[in-house]
């Protein structure tokens, strides 16, 4: 999937919500516990009341490694799951990986050959060369972390070097390593104000923005400052949507929390005449 | 195990080597290819031959996650191996792990309790909320990326705010979370001239430094600029020991190879009256 078709499946969907599949086992309701995998049963329930208000599907693959070898069974399945019954859907890994340059070659063997991830999450503090082998392969995406969404981005991603900041730096340089066709940007929903200033190095990236809901994001404010004419824009939800319900209908919440989400977003698709 | 006791183990073995368990599958002798999981009987034999020459042992868990739930089935067994026959050695995931707080517990989670890993490699990008829940825990270590010996490394950790450069501001802050008792951190050895400075801002804690061998430092100016009165290193060879040699003779060679660096950090550590 590339830059444009991306947008049309946004355009498509009115919605630009990414849902991230986060399976904290013990938030996951208890009566899916007596299950096989407790896991992939909650994701699949979770992604089929989901899959209509959802361009794209973020697990976070803590929640699944934690679980030793059967956690990434889980995750497996997840993802094929997502392949089998809504292929156009963009499923990234939220692995923040990085390391030296033969590495990241396996990082991104793993994520993309053996496991046939859209997109995986990468952490840029070991430069180039630690990003770099992910962005070999053709179709698919590295979401080099920008500015996060967490009290700790403070510490380093605002040190400041003759005005521009770490984060900045990170954009300036590894815009150059891939295109908008391959490279997207983590920027957290948690700094909407910084924005502005992200848009004038990377006007046309797809950011993926997470923060909004359980972290105290404003949708509204991301896309005030983040919008482009591509949209241009993944807002993830994980918490709000995914543990709105802890009943056997948590399910149908999660549903109904997805759908206010992409409500509001087609509201502003159709404002910025993107729809 | 704590830096006294780390200290204990080195002075008694006369050696700081660590080596790194990344056994790149086309990398293992052919030989090995047909046992049941080729990557643990490569470690088996590679720590059989090295153990009398090294306090830790370092794989680099890309190196199996890329194998799917087997390639987890053989990093357990290779740590159980290891705690079982040789239990005073220090095993570190070289994992570069690093999240949303909420999200890093789950990886200390795995780390530490799922599997008995004493350390844990942790990139520092995300600041404070990323790596204090790796801290929590007792008788553990988190690793922290300072200064990587990679070529990338020039691209973000040289950012230099008022004479700050940012691997500096990683160690100043990064300081206060933990102590000498839980904390390190990875300085390549590609860059041993910086340890003179890195010294300036701690002192006392231990250094894990890979780029010794295959990535061309030297151990020599490693001492000399970082040794300190209760060592304080923790330097690491990967490919030049366990791919030495790809006959059915590597593990000896592997042995040889270990004994070699042990002998060269025996006189160092003679010289600087620390045995």
């Amino acid at each position: 999937m590339n830059h444009s078709q991306l947008f049309k499946n946004i355009a498509e969907k009115k919605s630009f919500l990414c849902v991230g599949l986060d399976p904290e086992i013990e938030k996951i309701p208890s009566f899916l516990l007596k299950t096989r995998d407790p896991v992939f049963e909650f994701n699949r329930r979770i992604i089929d009341s989901t899959h209509q208000y959802a361009v794209a599907y973020k697990p976070n693959v803590a929640f699944y490694e934690c679980n030793g070898p059967k956690g990434w069974k889980s995750l497996e399945s997840t993802l094929n799951y997502i392949r089998k019954n809504f292929p156009g859907i963009l499923v990234i890994a939220d692995a923040k990986r990085g390391d030296i340059g033969n590495t990241s070659k396996m990082y991104a063997r793993e994520f993309f050959e053996n496991m046939n991830f859209d997109a995986v999450t990468v952490a840029p503090y070991m430069g180039e060369d630690s990003v770099t082998p992910f962005l070999t392969y053709s179709n698919k995406w590295v979401i080099l972390l920008a500015l996060t969404s967490n009290k700790g981005a403070d510490d380093f991603q605002y040190h400041n070097e003759d005005g521009l900041k770490l984060f900045e730096r990170v954009l300036t340089l590894s815009r150059r390593w891939g295109s908008i066709d391959n490279l997207m940007y983590v920027v957290g929903a948690t700094r909407a104000e910084m924005l502005k200033d992200i848009r004038k190095i990377v006007p046309e990236h797809f950011l993926l923005i997470p923060g909004v809901g359980a972290q105290g994001g404003s949708l509204q404010e991301v896309v005030k400052y983040g919008i482009t004419s591509k949209c241009g824009l993944l807002v993830n939800s994980s918490r709000g949507i995914i543990f709105a319900d802890k009943s056997e209908n948590f399910d149908k919440v999660a549903g109904e929390k997805a759908a206010e989400i992409q409500k509001e977003m087609e509201l502003y698709l159709a404002q910025h005449k993107l729809i």
